[in-house]
Formats: structure tokens, C-alpha cells, sequence
């Protein structure tokens, strides 16, 4: 597999399809899935789960690298989903005011997404990821019999990025996926499809890395109504893939409904998620008021008006700002 | 007086010597001394105070600000000290991944050095400014009519720092100050001082922003010392400028032993400190054993031997590792 060079003005990551091992001066961060079989890196061990991305734990990582000697030059090396290399990537950007960091993803999710591109942070109670840094890690290794032993649910979570790449910017692997969904990590295809997700990945962010053209703001797709369902659900009923599943089927229609593309999208985008195993509904859509309110606090809103990015065919899409919020209360309600 | 322009890699400062006004879409941060007379900027408020440079103030502003919906475009403006500068700045640096920054130094102390250069942060129970980021204001508004009500012990705090600015680069400085003290703030060389000291940072910062090169430690002249009795005596005892004013002193006479300087070399700072009204001695230098482990903990030390910026001459001076433990456990102990 051919080693990727993402150049982002904030450093450039090496993406190298290959296994880690851990070095001596690397400090090893993980979850408490994976610890017991990295327990000869003697790692800092966090509470697996996405309740483990906020400042508690981020300060307890701090005080244990801190107690550990870690100085400036101590690589940090995250092995994990989206949750350890973010948090363990907030930690490398602010510790000593940033270490390098290597992350090792070990879901499909953290693979296709957020290994790349240099977003970290946390949640707090007002929002996710609302405190954060752009760190590019310096290296990402990604391999994938990591996600042999992915719970079924967690790799379905990461085929709805997947999905999403393939909606924002890539029709032909909408096609594709459409005439042979990938089911499982037994799939020969499952390391070129994360290697073709990257590929985009890297295009994107190296356009706009810190989002102020709009363009980076295409990955979002989905996220708007995505973020405020998982958090009125308080990040618990749903896994991040599937808040974001449902949030691209109601982001479709409101794409619709504004006529931004052709009527009948959604239904190809909702045939997708489904073909995968993805849901595209949920009764907290219903709670039309509360996801209004949550999408006005989203980081791509400038005055607490309504952003989204939107479809305009399959395989392309824009940030859409001062959306009607008439339209969007309509969308919900009749969903 | 002619505005002055920082160039880093991380972004652009504009110093500008004039008074800020902040205007719609500014939030303010300051600290409980100030707030009196900027309350009708309704700001966001930190007990005053060097404790107050901590994560828990850190995650209170974060709240505040989300409280009132500040969002990406939102100006955050740090109108205070050093310890307001930094833990707002670092604020800014990571809500929502970074917005933008004003910096208003109220002190000499600011004035001349934390506004300028990007370094943000907070402290941890494992050290000072453990925690933090490279993240330069957009803007600096320095005016020296903050100065009028600062206490004299802020005042002496910050000649500390110009003092410094002299021996690490400016022997004229030091000259200059040792025949005609500058002793408060109706000496009308003060802006120009200050402006001088800025040029001095200005310099350092563009040259090596991220400390990779060994030369922007030079400022950090006293500070290995100076940070080490501040943690001993838990930030109580001493102001920042008075634990550096101590620093200087011990490790001029540590360069001296190690025939890094000429001896006498150290007489010279002390006198430059004593005319203008700084300690140059304090019995926790005594304290032998804590100086040195904290040293060792010390940014600048790689792999946890002793590291220090050290005076080659008045108004040279060069980052020194690899440090004999012996020579300064003799110096202190002679101390």
C-alpha cells in the first residue's frame, strides 16, 4: 500500500499502511478495550467510550505524562477510536505546548476521519469537540487487523463516514458500495476503500485546514443534525456513525426541501445507509425545538443562524449558511 | 509612537501603543482588580492572581464563553496581566479549535513580555506553564496609562524583565538603566523602554518561534532558577518578576563557575538589580536538593539533565545543556 503524504500548514502526517510498535520515548495512551493487549507498553489507560472526551480526562493525562518525565521531544503515540486520538491529540498539542504525536486508529471510523487531518479536542457540557486544537499527528499507522476485532456495531459506524465520502465527493463509490455493500473486515476491498476515504480526506484538508474557505466544512455533511442528536441524547444511545447516518437522510431532505438538489436524493441516500445495516430515524427528531437550538450553537453557525452542509447531487456538496429555519422545522416535523 | 508588526509562523501581531475600546462582538476577559472599571463591558472575570492560572479557570471561562454564545468570528480580548493574558490566550487558542485574540497588558510586566511571542497557558501541580500552545494575539494594545495605578511591587516586577532584555541582548540598556534608573511610571522613558524591549522579543520570537533552534530560550535568562523557587515557595512568596530577579543573580554566578562569563559578571546584575529594587537572594536557594530536581524538570531539559540560559557577557547570552549537577549544587550551596 502506498505510503500518503498529507501536508497540512500546521505539519505534515505520514500515512503508512502498516503495524506500529511502540519505541522507546513513546508514551503509549489507550482505552480500557484495548489496554490488556498493549499492556507491555505499560500504557496510560482511559475509560473506554465517548464519556471519556472531556477535560477530566484530559487533565488526568496531563498529570500521568507529567509524572511519567515526559519532556518535549516524548512522543505520544494514541492507539484507538476517534475518542482516544482525539483526546490523546489534545493532550499532544497542549502538553509542554505540543509533543509529537503518532496515531495508531483502531477503528474504521478513526481510520477514514479523524486520524487525519489534525482536528483534536474534547466535549463539554455546552457542545462536542467546542475545545480543541488543529495538531496534525505526525504519523498514522493504519492497519487493518486492528478491526478484526471491531464489534459489529463500531464498524457500521464507521461505513456511515464511508457512506458520507462517497455523497460528498466520490459518486462512483456510492455506486459501488451500492452494488456490493461492504459487510465486514473479511471484504478484500476494506484497505483500498479506507486508502480511497483518505485520499479524500487529505484533498479536503489540504485546501481549507482550518475551515475558513467553507470547503472543509463538505465533511460535515450529516454532522449538523448529527451533533444535536447525539447531544440531546447525551452521546449515549446512539454511536457516532449512526447519529451521523440520521442526520445525512434529515440533512438530504432539507437539501430537498430547499430545492439545493433534486428531489428523490435522500431516498438514495437513505437506500445506502441501509444496505449497511445504518438506521435513518429516530424519535429524537421529533424534539423539533431542541434540535433547532443545538444546530444554532454549531461551530459552522457565525450569529446563531442555521449552517449545513448540503448535497447537491450525489458526489458533491456546499456549506449552505442562513437556512430558513421555517424549512428546517417543516423537514423535522414531517420526517 | 510606530506600530509594530510580529511575524510568526503561527500568525501576525500588530502591537499598536494606543488605548482599546472593545467593541460589538468582543468578549473581555479580566481579573477581579480590574473588573471595577470594565464593567460596562459586562466581562468575564478571574480571581486576581498568579492561582488563578489554572485548568479549573481555564474550563470556567471556556463555560462562560459558550454561556454567551461566543463563536468562532467572537474577539476575545485579555485585558490584564501576564496571568490574564496567558490563561485567556490559551482560552482563545483552543475554544472551538482558536478564535481570534486582542491582548490589552495592563502591566509593565505584559507590556514587555507575555503579550508578544505567542506563549499561552496555564499551570499544573507538576509545573509552570505545563500546559498550553503557541497562539499569537492578532492584536497588542499597549498603553502606558494602565501603569499609573499599578502597585509598586508589579512595577519593580516588571523592570525585572527589562533588566533582562539589557544583559541577554542590550548592554546599552543596561548602561543606560544603571546610571538613571527607571523607578516608576511618570519617567518619560517608559513607552519608549517598553517599545525598545518589544523590538528586543519581536526579534528573539521571529528567529526561533517554536524553540526548536535553542536561541528564543535565551529569554528564558533567570527563568530555570526563577521558576524553581517560585514552585518551592507555591507562587506565594515571590512575584514572577522578583523568583526571575533571584534566578538572574544564582545563575550568573553558575555561568561564572562554569567559565561561561567572566567572573564579576554576576556583581554587575546584582547591582542592576538592587538599584532598581529587587531581591537578588532568598533562603530557598537553600534548599538545594528541590532546586536542582525541579530544574530537571524543567522545558528546556531533553532527557532531564540540567539545561539554563547563561550570560556569555552583558548583553550576550547562549543555552547551555548538559549542565554539571555538581557545579550548581555548589553554587547554591555557596549561595
Amino acid at each position: 500500500m502506498i505510503e500518503m503524504i498529507v501536508s497540512l500548514q500546521s505539519g505534515e502526517t505520514k500515512i503508512k499502511f502498516e503495524r506500529f510498535s511502540p519505541g522507546e520515548g513513546d508514551i503509549v495512551v489507550t482505552d480500557s478495550n484495548l489496554s490488556g493487549t498493549l499492556q507491555e507498553h505499560n500504557p496510560i489507560v482511559v475509560p473506554a467510550g465517548e464519556a471519556s472526551k472531556n477535560l477530566r480526562c484530559y487533565e488526568d493525562i496531563l498529570n500521568q505524562l507529567a509524572a511519567k518525565g515526559a519532556k518535549r521531544k516524548t512522543n505520544l503515540v494514541a492507539i484507538g477510536g476517534g475518542v482516544i486520538g482525539d483526546l490523546a491529540g489534545f493532550v499532544a498539542a497542549t502538553y509542554m505546548r505540543g509533543i509529537p504525536l503518532t496515531q495508531v486508529p483502531t477503528t474504521l471510523l478513526a481510520m477514514v476521519d479523524s486520524s487525519v487531518g489534525g482536528k483534536v479536542g474534547v466535549d463539554t457540557d455546552h457542545g462536542k469537540n467546542l475545545v480543541g486544537a488543529f495538531y496534525p499527528a505526525r504519523e498514522v499507522f493504519v492497519d487493518v487487523e486492528w478491526l478484526k476485532t471491531l464489534p459489529k456495531r463500531q464498524w457500521k459506524c464507521g461505513m456511515a463516514e464511508v457512506i458520507k465520502y462517497g455523497f460528498i465527493m466520490d459518486s462512483d463509490l456510492v455506486n459501488h458500495l451500492d452494488s456490493a455493500p461492504l459487510l465486514n473486515t473479511e471484504d478484500s476491498r476494506v484497505e483500498e476503500t479506507i486508502s480511497r476515504c483518505i485520499q479524500h480526506k487529505k484533498q479536503v484538508v489540504e485546501a481549507d485546514e482550518f475551515e475558513t474557505t467553507g470547503y472543509r466544512a463538505i465533511l460535515n455533511f450529516g454532522h449538523t443534525v448529527g451533533h444535536a442528536i447525539e447531544k440531546l441524547t447525551h452521546y449515549e444511545t446512539y454511536t457516532h456513525g449512526e447519529a451521523i447516518a440520521i442526520g445525512m437522510a434529515v440533512e438530504a431532505k432539507i437539501g430537498e426541501k430547499l430545492g439545493i438538489c433534486a428531489s428523490g436524493l435522500s431516498e438514495k441516500v437513505i437506500h445506502s445507509l441501509k444496505v449497511h445495516g445504518l438506521p435513518t430515524d429516530s424519535e429524537t427528531i421529533q424534539d423539533v425545538e431542541n434540535i433547532i437550538q443545538s444546530m444554532r450553537g454549531d461551530k459552522k453557525s457565525v450569529r446563531g443562524e442555521l449552517s449545513m452542509s448540503l448535497l447537491s447531487d450525489v458526489g458533491s456538496c456546499k456549506l449552505v449558511h442562513d437556512i430558513p429555519e421555517a424549512a428546517v422545522r417543516e423537514v423535522l416535523s414531517e420526517y
